[in-house]
């Protein structure tokens, strides 16, 4: 049987070459170095079995969404991400799990040039913790209160369908920094997001329902309501929703294309500190539903 | 019953006004402004009912745990503490268990100027991570890998006995800056975590198990080879094992005493890449043994 030593050093240890690690997994604590004049994004998110995934998702696929739930977060603010640290809490050794899952973890962390640089093992039910921290331009940053009145309400792919590998949109963040005024992933659902924005800036929002790009598995099995009330409540999509200024609209649509990334206007900014979602002009939900996890 | 956002809004955002925190608790990710020519030192620990803790523990003393385990990682690198995210695993609500653990973490998090920017809160098994952040210099950190042989070994307060109240030795670490070479953090057994600086190092240690400083409780409770053997294998002391070159042993004894902190030589490294531990002369113990969550 492995020992929590020999865990971290056969399946979650690199050794990275590059100048801003100065020192990586094995030690108290890893040793990085950041650019000058840069803040750093630091934030955290958890994967509980039973809560956000269940016992039937691929170690190799939650590998990738442990990681994308958290680059998703840097995305909405503009960051760009750079190193990590893992907290796994695992009920038993299962070497299989343990191959797949940091295969998963490591690829996806790679695909970004993201370098785990840290963590932790332990005994107990199973639980994954990554914490990223990434840097960004303190004053351009994509910030949830600074939407302002008519800026134009944009998200990006499609919503409405729980992923199991979705898609962290980090080059669309970082390519609207000094066009985008604020941003959050959707992680709730974009009713309930987009209201974070509207509180934090306190201002409103004008949806249009209809324009919402929903994923072709909505289109295909639901009914256009059902589809529509979905895509506004249904969490876990980690598309963005951007808030963006008119004078800058041509050019955050063509640095969108230039990526390949999908975006859609849906409504605008209002002043009026309410959620106003409408369809085809008749209004459909006006307060804010999403998931929650105490509620 | 609170909702995630309500919990996080009444019991772990603070509003803080420091240069270096563009940006706390509230969006996408926390923007914090690192010093200009300074390492970052990172690092996370996670507290799992049931194997760190049971439930007799208070809420107070947990918040108190959570923040000491992981500042003593930074102590071990003579990190300075400056930020850090908390994601927390709940059973349920309890507004009780809600205010005294968030009580413990900030009077912890306040005395040593950490500000918390950022977490996550799901349910689940109750499961605590911390993660800190901290600045180094980065070529006086206090590595596992930098003993030289010839090396003083200390060890900070005593050793032995179960904490609720560990106290992380951040001043001892910064203070032992350039004139320590190598640190780590006693976790895990005094024996055991100095075998990770010796391997690291590829050197060995000569240990006098009598000079060991005891906690008074194992003195009054045990017999001396008892008491020696649980100080040497006992876990969660949380003081510091460092080595310093007979050239800083004046100076290093000196500011340690100027922190109050006590500090006690227990022997030396060798070049022989081996742990000896004696007991006035007699070998006691030549491997290492200490708590690991797996084996």
């Amino acid at each position: 049987m492995l020992n929590e030593f020999e865990i971290i050093q056969r399946y979650f240890t690199r050794a990275y070459t590059r100048p801003d690690i100065a020192l990586g997994v094995g030690d108290d604590a890893a040793l990085v170095v950041p650019p000058i004049d840069k803040a750093l994004a630091i934030t955290v998110d958890s994967l509980v079995e039973g809560v956000h995934f269940s016992s039937d998702i691929s170690a190799t696929d939650l590998g990738h969404r442990t990681v994308a739930v958290n680059l998703s977060d840097l995305a909405a603010m503009g960051a760009k991400p750079l190193w990590a640290t893992l907290a796994l809490t695992l009920p038993k050794i299962d070497e299989a799990w343990l191959h797949d899952f940091s295969a998963g973890l490591f690829q996806t962390l790679d695909q970004y040039q993201v370098a785990l640089v840290g963590g932790n093992i332990t005994r107990g039910p199973l639980s994954i913790t990554l914490q990223v921290v990434g840097t960004v331009d303190s004053k351009r940053a994509l910030r949830r209160d600074a939407a302002q009145v008519g800026d134009l309400i944009y998200v990006s792919g499609t919503l409405g369908e729980r992923l199991y590998r979705p898609t962290p949109r980090v080059e669309l963040g970082l390519s609207a920094l000094g066009f985008a005024h604020a941003a959050i992933d959707i992680s709730d659902g974009l009713a309930q997001d987009l209201q974070h924005i509207l509180t934090a800036s306190k201002v409103g929002a004008e949806i249009k329902a209809e324009l919402i790009p929903l994923s072709s598995s909505l289109k295909k099995n639901l009914s256009s309501e059902q589809a529509y009330r979905l895509a506004l409540t249904g969490g876990d999509d980690y598309e963005l929703c951007l808030t963006v200024p008119p004078v800058h609209q041509a050019t955050f649509e063509a640095r969108a294309q230039t990526l390949a990334c999908p975006v859609t206007y849906i409504g605008k900014i209002i002043a009026e500190e309410k959620l106003l979602i409408l369809d085809r002009g008749i209004p459909m939900l006006n307060s804010q539903t999403g998931y929650q996890h105490f509620s």
